[in-house]
């Protein structure tokens, strides 16, 4: 099968890899339909964090060929959204509900295991990972809204449940990449009476207010504190997602939410330095987060995507192939683009 | 008035200080009857954090002597709490039940604030921050612990509250000090079905194990943090409670709970280093805590100190008067008191 492979910082290319087979008695095959390019796929493309050479993306969503003798609930035929973190379902921290933290778990297109861009996909722990998608014949708004449930929009919406957003709540969302925008998407979702969102970028703004945000703070650092102050009568949000990841992002979270409240932080830490932790105990600001537990989030989720309720696929602003998979970084990389979807297969497709 | 004096590091004296005097008309003049010396007196006694030279101490139950004339709800003879923050109780963080972040408060014992280690404290915004104890005759012990809700009490507590405890969870204190003691009796309170106490003082041990502890580990660093993980199959405690506010502590607090969970920290963080920031992400632990709303839970924690319900007073281990207050900050500094009481006056001392 042709996959997308990672060759060292700035170089994607796409070639050949063997066909997945069935491994463990756990195991399906999904063939890709729809995958795209993360912002976390970001920082091994800019060599910031490390990688294995090799298969990538974590993101899918696709059709299954075959599946292992003892995997239950999923059958040749189903189309899946796969989580970005498969998960056994059973374990002390799927069962708390924290899947993305399985203690038999791991992500997609890293260590040996087949990354999403890529033709086909051996799924791990599979009847207890991927979910299937009831119904047929969706819109290609849906089909990308749906690709979106594999991380993005559970990524937002971690970030607006561990920031405890409830109804009727002021909250801010630092960030304006996909991440961001479906936080807004989830506080919205949870009842949010204000969001404020942080973007100087006018395309992502009007995304930002077309999924409820209600404010733009356009300044950065000191100056976007001061705004969202002002915004908030000097007190600060009720919740704040941190959807960055750099210590600038997490230190303005951190002093634009009121004493009491939480930031949600979905960032991957890069820089933050040490001084978070006073500003916790000194201000009385609780900080949560991390790898969103996507396995546990799809479901409810997904019901509001086949409803209509929610449409975190427009975050899609960029669309290639498997062949032209290094435009989408590329496009990502230089900000040209918020995500960038990779069309791969068509629900009809069969090896 | 006679008052304890900080000169610098590792000396305390008493000296005279000018008789306290209303100022503003929200005033009020409190005649000192119990003080004590907090676990925070230590950093500066230490020399490890800045302080003013002057009069010191920050926890004091007493009598009222004198009220301003816009003073409500306090008058001349109560006998009254003070919380170590005074607070106006209608701010917005006052509001929101975090009245240690009162945009108008302010802490005793510093920056020209009488401290509750002397004769007498003018306390300010008086009305709604002093409250009131009612009836009368309190034996030794409750005395005691009615002085604990000025500050140890409530912060243990706190602790509790931020690592957001439940009935029948599983609950870790970091730290055997006065607050980790109290943080044993607030998750005891809230129902934990096991509480494990970091300890490795027998005597400490022992208090705890009275407070409500159901397991001690005596080790520390990576061994507390093997043995609290074997005491929960693996898993992690549901809430950590982080009583100490070093780097090992907090490092350990966020190691040993489970991933979804949350760390309670009221230590003030001394070298606490960056990692912090990729532990809650990558672990899924959340940080949240500070410096404790006393004003807003002393009348909860007073209903169970007055029905005998709790007895957070035991801490005490140590006992002195005004005139050799600096052995009680020597004992607690060489770890010899867990919490050093000063007796300054009796409730029917009057001027």
């Amino acid at each position: 099968m042709r996959a997308a492979i990672y060759n060292g910082p700035h170089s994607i290319t796409v070639g050949e890899r063997p066909d997945p087979v069935i491994d463990a008695p756990t195991d399906a095959i999904v063939r890709v339909v729809l995958s795209c390019v993360c912002g976390s796929d970001l920082w091994y493309y800019r060599g910031e964090s490390p990688h294995d050479l090799g298969p990538i993306g974590h993101e899918f969503i696709g059709v299954v060929e075959e599946v292992g003798r003892e995997v239950r609930g999923i059958a040749t035929g189903d189309f899946v959204i796969a989580p970005f973190i498969y998960c056994d379902g059973t374990c002390a921290n799927c069962r708390a509900g924290v899947t993305s933290q399985c203690i038999n778990g791991g992500g997609f297109g890293n260590h040996g295991i087949d990354g999403g861009q890529g033709e086909a996909v051996r799924v791990p722990l599979a009847g207890s990972s991927l979910v299937p998608v009831p119904g047929s014949g969706y819109s290609e708004g849906t089909m990308r809204s749906l690709l979106a449930l594999s991380d993005v929009m559970c990524t937002g919406h971690h970030a607006a449940v561990s920031a405890g957003v409830t109804e009727g709540g002021v909250v801010a969302v630092v960030g304006d990449g996909a991440v961001g925008l479906c936080g807004v998407i989830a506080a919205q979702r949870f009842g949010a009476s204000r969001i404020i969102a942080l973007s100087r970028n006018p395309s992502r703004q009007k995304l930002a207010a077309a999924f409820g945000a209600t404010d733009i703070v356009a300044e950065r650092g000191d100056a976007a504190i001061e705004a969202v102050r002002e915004l908030t009568n000097g007190v600060g949000v009720d919740a704040a997602l941190e959807c960055v990841g750099t210590g600038q992002s997490v230190a303005t979270a951190l002093a634009i939410t009121r004493p009491g409240s939480m930031v949600g932080i979905v960032g991957v830490p890069h820089g933050v330095d040490a001084s978070i932790a006073d500003t916790i105990v000194f201000r009385n600001v609780g900080l949560r987060g991390g790898v969103a537990p996507a396995r546990a989030y799809i479901p409810e989720l997904l019901r509001d995507v086949l409803e209509g309720r929610i449409n975190p696929g427009r975050v899609f602003d960029f669309e290639t192939d498997l062949d032209h998979v290094a435009e989408g970084y590329a496009a990502m990389d230089e900000r040209r683009a918020i995500k960038a979807l990779i069309r791969i297969g068509t629900k009809e497709t069969s090896r």
